[in-house]
């Protein structure tokens, strides 16, 4: 690991020209032998080289992003909760056109007040149109639907309004009016026994890793899984809303747009089976 | 200038973090005076004063960026034709959060082969749809509408496309069919003697410099200046058609999606009024 206040970036990498390349952060938990380990590792390297594939862009060997993973997390404290951040770039602009390797470097900073507060108060949203339709980035892959791509502007751009609203982030809805997702972050919600995600056919969402996971495991939790497209409207007859990510893990969704609802009586369970303390370790 | 190859930028900017940051390339020519300067300066850099005020970040002071852009020239020869590239992120993580400065750097380099070819003979473009409905960004400015930020990835990606289809750019279509601009481009077409380009209200492209320039001097070519929407086939109808950039100054659409049309008479005096040598100083 170089220091943080270490340049590492050249000032001709598309990285930071053009916003290109691709990252994934994950949660830096104890391994149970003394040390730690980014939480399902595998799930983010694969969706990484989903999303680089998607980019054109050529990863190094796994190997080799593992290795990144494993330096940064060798000195980290076991009681200190991580985020770990893998960023590839397309690299320097002359040697990219060249068939020149990516530039790629790995981050681990502790982790926020601001997102322990959310797991355990929830959070409030507001919800802000995406622009698209629902289906628009079916067949258009240049639009990039379901890569994490390190163009974050209009991600970032929204949660800034969200919070200029007074809420604490936004829910992205399409122009036909289904709520999406997060800008950094998946939406879930309980339907009765069926936990539901929305499906990333046709919307282009990012396929979230945490939720992947979640309902995958949903039956540990006595509910069935299920990927539906929702309105606003819908997710207020839910048993518990939530916006599922990496880091933060499980926040729940305590008022939308104005309209607060009652706490779930889920949202400690659901924390607790995917390993997030609420108030850190 | 600090060589190219010496890093410039932290692991942890946020410039490449989340593409959160704006820049504007400049076409360098001579000076007049034995020297070289960036053309449109004061356009570019109020460009970039709108752009940084809609993502709410701070840019140093004018001067400051007149600076960079002075030293990045000083010792550039004036027979050889430069893009020159000013670049302002939000600055690393941790600083940007308790209102630090932004990350500020220049870059002045030739201009490739491509380019100077593509003024000389035109473009062949394929249209493909940005996914939005023309007027979706209005009221929308969480979608960052005319603003021009480091998340180029969808830019670049619609490129790749259009390469990957044996065109030599992409022409964004709305998701209701209209005509809106290049990834990395401004469009304009001649309608009898009349110069147009798309609005920038309600459509949210990019307000392009050179076409500003253009449509403001359109007397000067005998011509008049309007602002429409255009479909693609009506894009077929027109006596030239252009997308207009910084440095590549002045590209002609000689191919519409396989559709090819006679060379316009007027591109030579477009290249001519506007200052680009068609083949290098």
């Amino acid at each position: 690991m170089v220091p943080a206040d270490t340049p590492v970036l050249r000032a001709d990498d598309l990285g930071v020209l053009r916003g290109d390349g691709v990252f994934e952060t994950m949660h830096v938990r104890p391994d149970g032998r003394g040390g730690v380990q980014p939480w399902l590792l595998d799930e983010h390297l694969a969706r990484m080289a989903r999303s680089a594939a998607r980019m054109e862009l050529a990863l190094p060997a796994e190997a080799a992003l593992r290795e990144l993973a494993a330096l940064a997390c060798a000195q980290w404290p076991a009681e200190v909760e991580g985020a770990l951040r893998l960023t590839c770039t397309r690299g320097p602009e002359a040697s990219a056109a060249s068939g020149g390797p990516v530039t790629c470097f790995a981050s681990l900073n502790p982790i926020g007040a601001a997102t322990l507060a959310a797991r355990r108060d929830g959070i409030t949203v507001t919800t802000i149109s995406l622009g698209y339709p629902a289906d628009a980035r079916t067949s258009a892959p240049w639009l990039l639907g379901g890569v994490k791509s390190l163009s974050y502007a209009i991600n970032m751009a929204s949660q800034r309004w969200a919070l200029a609203q007074g809420a604490d982030d936004a829910l992205w809805v399409s122009q036909d009016g289904y709520a999406l997702e997060g800008p950094t972050s998946t939406l879930a919600w309980l339907d009765g026994d069926v936990l539901c995600t929305v499906p990333v056919e046709p919307t282009g969402i990012l396929p979230g890793t945490t939720a992947r996971h979640l309902l995958d495991h949903a039956a540990d939790l006595g509910w069935t899984a299920a990927e539906r497209m929702v309105t606003p409207a819908g997710l207020a007859a839910a048993d518990g809303v939530w916006l599922l990510s990496s880091v933060r893990g499980v926040a729940e969704l305590r008022s939308i747009d104005g309209v607060a609802s009652a706490p779930s009586a889920h949202t400690g369970n659901l924390l607790g089976y995917l390993g997030f303390p609420s108030l850190g370790y």
